[in-house]
């Protein structure tokens, strides 16, 4: 397929809910990516499938505080420096762009690095959601290095990084964001076509537009969007799709630690009868629970839309008194293996329970 | 000349004495150093004027915390490692090897670095002295870029900057130390020959041997050291030297702050009269009060050694109770300029004074 400015609002809106209260506004980069396209024409979306086993694929986005972004604008030409470094760096071309995660504006920034260079874009992404750290990624699970990369600042200062592990490439990347003035650019994790095919989730770009459709059209109370989510999930690489809870937020606080916002909310039914919603965020929402017991948790996926309007809603954007519907999502197959669940299970995120599959829980 | 082992002992005496309380300890460096002089024979010192002008030059050395590298041993291969990754880097190879700073360790570094290739170092440095930060040095005072530079840790791992200001570049740098565990190894300000002469501190290499040779043959109660230490400065770059106070600690209190060590230290006469010395500490000892009247200040040096056996000490090992003769020394002329002022006088330090030269205080 080819994603031109048409698609946008849709790959927009289907990021922001996969993006499960993370992964940032991604207002800027749709802005960004509708100029891009616009300038050059529409991008190329192939199938992983489709790539040689020797082709060369790199993941380029953006590394940092999301909030960021709105007073460090990118600029247009910002991604395709990044990718054009890249190639310098390592002194051959790419045939390909790939995402680190679907979910929020990373979603876009591979379009804005390929199109002006005619490169396609690959279908799928290293998450199938938004996660907060690298080594999240299914790329660096499936055993992709993380280097050699590049990072570019607004100012175009630029560093290149050499890592064994993505744990450590995580650590030195975040730094240098932070020291760059809060988000860089990258050009990281390169690999082989059939790394990328071993790796990669697949077809999660052009499902985010569907997703994003769906949503469009049944704008209104979130109390119908059930079956049209079931509709568009159950066939995909997802399956699962529950409605957790609806409600009104009548708790909500989170604290920025270590560079991620981390804290609780809770929801209470409207007319205040049966246990509460609580939800643990750190990001993203990443344990759900109903009267203390848990009914989803990371990595499987919780997303909460409007109660009004089904405009899903990122962490930092709820409030006190906002209503919503609650919904939760069985992640792709890749996550529940042994290997990513090491990583993403609950306890990497410093929760003291083991992973249940959404499925399984009553 | 060369430099063999023979004159490590003072070189690194001479080091800790123009490293005004920063610096860290050079212990574990000279044993280092000892190692490569000793495995590939004796270095090269060369003075910069005898260098071409398109001659290209490179400094190595160390940038973090100094007690670091008491836990994150380096190893003899690092500098070698860290300028064969900087030649990679550029597509070039270099001629000579340049100090960073002469105070503490890395008046060592470059040798190591060096020696196996059988490149020579040059004789010189960038501050004569020690100081806290790289737009400090006379390198970039000077006009010369911080990069393209690289930095190696102690796992292998290994980043490249580029950037156009020492400012950001020592903020860059700063946070991958920090990252990486507290201390790199790096290559950086690479330059020309032209650059070098116009810029570097000359003849501090071979002056810090002699001066280590003085005090180490004047060991002994250190109120008898101001004579033959003005007979080794005079002649040189350096000029004035005076002794500010002979007394005992009876008040020493820093915290680090900002990933510097920072604080106070007082100094009362041994017989208790008349006022006390207050000194200033930034790393290094930076500015001197007698009584409330300034008598020394950075860019001069100001140095502490131990009373009865006229050992310079480092900030961190000054102890309450402990005997001292304080000393300052007039800075070279370099530092005296418009230009070098900007990044060093006092005010650059946080003290609300205007610099006065050491030769004009009463």
């Amino acid at each position: 397929m080819k994603i031109n400015t048409h698609h946008l609002d849709d790959l927009a809106l289907g990021s922001v809910f996969l993006a499960t209260g993370g992964g940032g506004d991604p207002h800027i980069q749709q802005l960004i990516t509708h100029q891009a396209l616009k300038q050059y024409g529409p991008v190329d979306v192939i199938d992983p499938q489709s790539l040689p086993d020797d082709a060369y694929v790199v993941t380029v986005g953006c590394v940092g505080a999301p909030t960021v972004s709105l007073e460090l604008l990118p600029s247009v030409d910002e991604a395709a420096q990044t990718l054009e470094a890249f190639e310098d760096h390592v002194g051959r071309t790419v045939d390909a762009v790939a995402s680190f995660e679907i979910g929020g504006g990373n979603s876009m920034i591979p379009l804005v690095a390929a199109v002006g260079r005619g490169l396609p874009v690959i279908d799928g992404d290293g998450m199938g959601r938004a996660l907060p750290e690298a080594q999240m990624m299914s790329y660096p699970i499936g055993g992709v290095r993380p280097t050699p990369a590049v990072a570019y600042d607004y100012a175009g200062n630029f560093a290149t990084f050499s890592t064994d592990t993505t744990e450590t490439y995580e650590r030195h990347i975040r730094s240098f964001a932070m020291a760059a003035g809060g988000m860089v650019m990258t050009a990281e994790h390169p690999m082989t076509g059939r790394q990328l095919k071993d790796t990669v989730i697949p077809g999660t770009l052009s499902f985010t537009i569907e997703l994003g459709r769906v949503i469009r059209e049944n704008r209104g109370q979130a109390d119908t969007l059930l079956e049209p989510l079931q509709e568009v999930f159950a066939p995909s690489i997802y399956g699962e799709v529950r409605q957790l809870f609806i409600g009104k937020v009548i708790d909500k606080a989170t604290r920025i630690i270590g560079g991620y916002d981390i804290g609780e909310a809770t929801i209470e039914a409207f007319d205040g009868e049966g246990p509460n919603l609580a939800l643990n965020i750190k990001n993203e929402f990443l344990l759900a629970k109903l009267g203390g017991r848990v009914v989803a948790s990371v990595p499987d996926l919780i997303v909460i839309v409007d109660y009004e309007t089904s405009t899903p809603i990122n962490a930092e954007r709820l409030r006190y008194g906002h209503r919503v519907a609650v919904f939760a999502i069985g992640c792709p197959n890749f996550y529940r293996s042994e290997a990513a669940l090491k990583v993403v299970a609950p306890r990497c995120f410093g929760f003291d329970i083991d992973y249940v599959p959404l499925e399984k829980l009553s």
